[in-house]
């Protein structure tokens, strides 16, 4: 392990983090609607937390000062793994040292941090806040911190930093690392060019949802926040109701909004190079690509069936007023039940109502969808489509094979053929996925005690629901699940050892285990081999 | 596809279906208790069944004859998963002839009677009986027919007749696919004589236990019933409280019986072919296998970690008297979590008490339990513990390939070496029962109308983890489930469609996936290639 080149990056890393923090100061000014009184420890907090990602930056850049940039699989996976851990660290500073509270007069401990810091990251969206809509429990530039960490968690703090600075062939390998899906990024020469390529097309998505939004009639500042929580496929609003909230001022077009917000969930779930081709005319329309075409149909089909058995058991009727004709509510069951699925699928995670009280089979869906994600290469989390495509003809080829055991297939998708290698690891991922959640509802099942549940024996019931969902939801990179930490909850009520173990998380999620699992490989810090 | 064959072993299947439920006959008689009145339409539903059997084994055989014994994969998948179909339809025969009641005046109907018979078959113990102890309701020559479903099934009921007639090649190819697990036959060349020892070791527990139970106090009828639910793993009981009912009566040691059936459940488990080479000496001990070794490991720290949640939480304080001293009341609470453990994980399903009630990482506990099963090669259903294994060795060395993408190395167990290509079907295996499991578990929420968990919020919480549990419990052949399958319960309530989809995930289970999988591939029923 070449530890210098390590630190060198590690270096970039913390000033990138560090800058970053500089753009969300201005919003704790006056000129920005801001109470100065009330905003000046959030304001405090962030300079002082800036002043520590730059100072070490500087540090780890100078001891790693001269070093190769060649860079080998190991070190890239050091690197990739390390810098998150890092800038979640770094990235938890604002909130513990600007004294944020999660509830009135409870400010939030060291694992709040790092909580909050990880879900905006890993563009999870789950949240330990009780109240952000209170300036004096959670300051505005601390909020616009939260979606800003979204923003440079959603293609991966890595895949900015190449595109901004190179690095070769290292550059190559951090890549490969941390962009999603099963062999995702393209193989072509130029890198740097291709991280560029995506770079622009994320920065031109989010400012072209601002501006919608502005035309929505929100102010700037939740206009780029809610563009950043939508294009990362993130999910932190900056009110307590979720996207529900728009709905509740009359002086706003909800129905225009939830639209627009779910074409963009929806581009943000979609393959970045995918887009790109199709923009520059290489690639004839999106329909080309196997991967999405099977997304589309996706959300389709599950939001016409949330609709159907939503409206059978009368799940929509709670929100919308009953004053409305038919035609109206069924075109606004249509778009609640299209929000949800979309916002499940690519992770994003907002709300505009209780979806965990919606009928059984409903949640069962929205279950389900959790574990789906977008397509590879895009900001979604999850499993990715992709690997359910290869996953479905990897077990129809072997359903085959048990009667005629001398055929050998190719594995073709979008008529790619598929490497070998790749299309057999895609079960193991199921299969460690699996594992994983299982694993961790286990130990939340076993650490939370069963007074947050009541000692009823109706409560305890809700318990393993309500834990598995967490789970799913932190893995997955979802944020709200159901009960406790539904649509309008939060993850507060978790004791400090759940919410550190939902940390791990939301990270092997996000860098698709790999990365993060070598690390507890004995083998992997040994220098030989 | 080799018609001919096919039906001339048919012939024997049916023939040997017939056969069987000749020793049910006389239990209907009144020199074994009991009252012609009552068991007269058990007595004649039987009897019909055997003709219709006979006979149509005989038009099968003589329609086969002079085929040739020559077998190729597709011929044996074919007649392995037949025969599995025409057993189950000729074994609900005497169910619905005899007019037998689920509950007080609703007779069996045609789904009800398959459920049974396949429940019985795969050896999962779920029924559809709401009271098996009145003899007005269902005959006990039924109920003594219903246990010797789970005698016929345990071992396959193919492996039987190979024992008994032999068959070749035939016969070699059916014993791959009916055995649990991958890989599990032995490759020697004697397949008859294995099929032989098999046999007869399977003989010999059911009958070292049916001493045992009868030294214990029960009556013979009760004593056979029970030992074929338990060698079998089934889980059938002649009692509406299952092994609970013991501990009722005062005149019998309910502690010697759980402890007997313990024992005997886990042994049925266990890997017979292990098991006789142990017994004849060629293998020093059961723990040399370590899928053995971690058998015992996980059954007894599971039994240690329930039984710490549950004395924590008090869940077996319900069903034992408090007049024990504190030493006597471990004792108790120790068999209760061990009983249940064992029960669950050998996917027997038999209970003392409603394990359902317990807390929620107890259900945790359990219900991840359903998807271990046994060893392979022996008569669990569930995955089988060497997948586990396997499937762990595979995601630690896909790990390690991650960051030493050129180390190839060997796969190991117990120092054996795994063929690469059963390796990799584990994973695909674990994809697949885990597609099933969800996409069953969808089918029956969309299915189930939501009255049957009553209309209150409460209420439709559960239906997910009822309905989760019961999909689990029949794709496991395990039997029992959470809340209304729980272990005083039933399936009796569940609609006629769910019932039928249950019949199928009991035979998917038992026959690990393929055989049925096959069936529904169209290429399968190709004569060529």
């Amino acid at each position: 392990m070449n530890l210098r080149t390590v630190s060198r990056l590690l270096g970039i890393v913390s000033i990138l983090v560090g800058c970053s923090m500089f753009f969300s100061l201005p919003w704790s000014a006056r000129f920005c609607g801001g109470d100065w009184e009330v905003e000046r420890k959030g304001f405090f907090g962030l300079f002082g937390s800036m002043c520590i990602c730059l100072s070490l930056g500087v540090l780890f850049h100078v001891w790693g000062r001269g070093s190769t940039k060649q860079m080998f699989r190991k070190e890239a996976m050091a690197v990739v793994a390390l810098s998150w851990i890092l800038a979640t660290i770094l990235g938890s500073l604002p909130y513990y040292l600007s004294g944020s509270q999660r509830m009135e007069n409870v400010p939030m401990s060291v694992c709040d941090a790092l909580f909050e810091s990880q879900s905006g990251f890993s563009t999870t969206g789950a949240t330990v806040l009780g109240n952000v809509e209170r300036a004096d429990l959670v300051p505005r530039c601390i909020l616009f911190w939260r979606s800003t960490t979204h923003f440079l968690g959603g293609l991966g703090i890595m895949v900015l930093f190449v595109a901004i600075l190179g690095q070769g062939s290292a550059g190559k390998a951090i890549m490969k690392m941390e962009m999603s899906g099963p062999g995702a990024t393209n193989q072509q020469a130029r890198i740097r060019q291709t991280s560029w390529t995506l770079f622009m097309l994320y920065i031109s998505l989010n400012a072209i949802l601002i501006v919608l939004l502005l035309f929505g009639g929100l102010t700037f500042f939740d206009a780029i926040c809610h563009s950043f929580g939508t294009v990362a496929t993130g999910g932190f609003s900056t009110f307590n109701l979720s996207i529900g909230h728009f709905a509740m001022e009359t002086d706003l077009n909800a129905a225009y909004i939830e639209w627009v917000l779910i074409v963009f969930m929806f581009l943000g779930g979609t393959n970045f190079m995918l887009m790109f081709r199709v923009l520059t005319r290489r690639e004839k329309s999106l329909f080309s690509d196997a991967e999405w075409r099977l997304y589309l149909t996706i959300a389709v089909a599950a939001s016409l069936m949330v609709l159907l058995s939503g409206i059978s058991h009368g799940d929509f009727r709670g929100d919308s007023s009953s004053a409305q004709g038919i035609h109206e509510t069924l075109l606004s069951d249509f778009r609640s039940s299209c929000f949800h699925v979309v916002s499940i699928m690519t992770t994003t995670g907002f709300c505009t109502m209780e979806f965990e009280k919606w009928n059984g089979f409903s949640r069962g869906i929205t279950f389900l969808l959790m574990f789906l994600g977008g397509c590879a290469g895009s900001t979604a989390g999850g499993v990715k489509i992709i690997r359910y495509l290869i996953g479905w003809k990897i077990a129809k080829q072997s359903v085959e094979q048990a009667f005629r055991p001398s055929v050998v297939r190719a594995l073709r998708v979008s008529g790619r053929l598929v490497n070998k290698e790749i299309a057999w690891q895609v079960p193991v991922y199921f299969m460690m996925i699996g594992a994983l959640f299982v694993v961790g509802t286990l130990l939340v099942l076993a650490i939370e005690p069963a007074g947050h549940w009541d000692n009823s024996q109706v409560r305890l019931e809700h318990k393993l629901i309500d834990v598995g969902s967490s789970v799913s939801a932190t893995l997955n990179n979802i944020g709200p699940g159901f009960g406790v930490i539904g649509a309008r909850q939060n993850y507060g009520s978790f004791t400090e050892v759940s919410k550190f173990l939902f940390v791990w998380l939301m990270m092997l999620g996000r860098l698709e285990l790999y990365v993060v699992l070598a690390l507890f490989y004995p083998a992997f810090w040994k220098s030989h081999g």
